[in-house]
């Protein structure tokens, strides 16, 4: 058993974070004394340990555990803000931008739309207990929310588009796959870009039928988990 | 507009491949030519690419563009074969080991079996025309399908599982999350470790409700793209 040192130490960590009791790592400086190593050694099994999702940095702020990941049913139609909550956090959504803009050629199709045709964007960052955990964009049709813009957009859209407009969130179509996080959204989500995320493109449908919104999501690697049973 | 070379030669060498007729990229030497830049320069622009998922790396022979996602719909069982097939593909299951294990602690509860119960461990691999794309973990139970590690394993499991125990997969609750690819499995898949992937765990359940086995997969990131519908 010649296990480089580094490995040695994040399995010991490892173990010591899933013995729980712990949600803060000691700082760098502490952990080279405490396994009497050096910087370089520490940030490398760190590094690791973040890969797997154990732990995760944020920024100046040093390392901490994280916390158990969000479970979302894709077959259940459910908002951030609900499956939040419901799970024993507290959601927060912070507007980045919001604007409109000619809508872009690979969603023209799948909302309906000719050239140059403008939709709502909307940039959005998704908060768990204080930790961004998720990127989204939400492409919207004018037609279906006028004035959309002018409302207070720092919430669930699905509530907004209840109580402004009378529509639902009935249906949706999900595509996702694993990816590396581009370098902007890592930056909004104070990560490392390249980690692994999830990329999700939601198509929302209403309860008449109709096609309401795009939604592009990134979610870090290490803040949810899907569930899917094939017999509900 | 500053942007760094390796950055600039990312982008055309994207385009070049999103217009298609591409399925090899030239050598590192060759594209050292053409763009004339260093090494570590061209380097850079594939690990990008290679993150963002267009190309892969095949050991020893230079980088390729990555074929179209394989579309996975859990809602409709099938197996790896089957959607290969059907998709175009020739599929192929490679047997890497197979023996008789005591229970691994985290699956004991979702079997049904108590500590040092026996399971029997099928390790393989999943190929899509050649290509590396699932490593795959099965954990069966031998009072299911006893004589199982004497049969050909390199096949479709669901074909043997029918064929000879009479026995169907007709229910099955997954769960997966995006994670980095672990060394030991990206050392199988041919695979640059701590790329992204998707993990995936699959609970079996015969026609008559009971469990049937446990199976955890690896997915390149760049190999499959997953579509839920809610309203199916």
């Amino acid at each position: 058993m010649n296990k480089p040192q580094y490995l040695r130490i994040k399995d010991e960590l490892g173990s010591q974070i899933l013995a729980g009791g712990l949600t803060r790592l000691p700082s760098e400086r502490q952990l080279c004394e405490l396994f009497a190593t050096t910087r370089v050694t520490i940030r490398e099994a760190l590094v690791q340990l973040e890969s797997s999702g154990l732990i995760y940095r944020a920024d100046r702020r040093g390392w901490f555990v994280t916390p158990p990941r969000l479970r979302l049913n894709p077959r259940h139609t459910s908002n951030f803000h609900q499956i939040v909550r419901e799970q024993g956090g507290v959601p927060r959504t912070e507007l980045i931008e919001k604007r409109a803009i000619p809508v872009p050629p690979g969603l023209r199709e799948r909302l309906g739309l000719r050239p140059l045709d403008t939709v709502y964007l909307l940039r959005r960052l998704r908060f768990a207990d204080g930790r961004a955990v998720c990127y989204c964009e939400n492409h919207c049709l004018p037609t279906r929310v006028p004035g959309l813009l002018e409302l207070d957009l720092a919430g669930s859209l699905t509530e907004i588009y209840r109580e402004h407009y009378g529509l639902d969130y009935a249906r949706m179509r999900l595509t996702f796959h694993p990816t590396a996080l581009p370098d902007e959204v890592a930056r909004l989500l104070g990560a490392t870009a390249g980690l692994p995320a999830l990329r999700l493109e939601r198509l929302n449908f209403d309860q008449h039928g109709q096609v309401l919104d795009v939604d592009l999501e990134y979610w870090r690697h290490d803040s949810l988990e899907i569930e899917v049973d094939t017999a509900e």
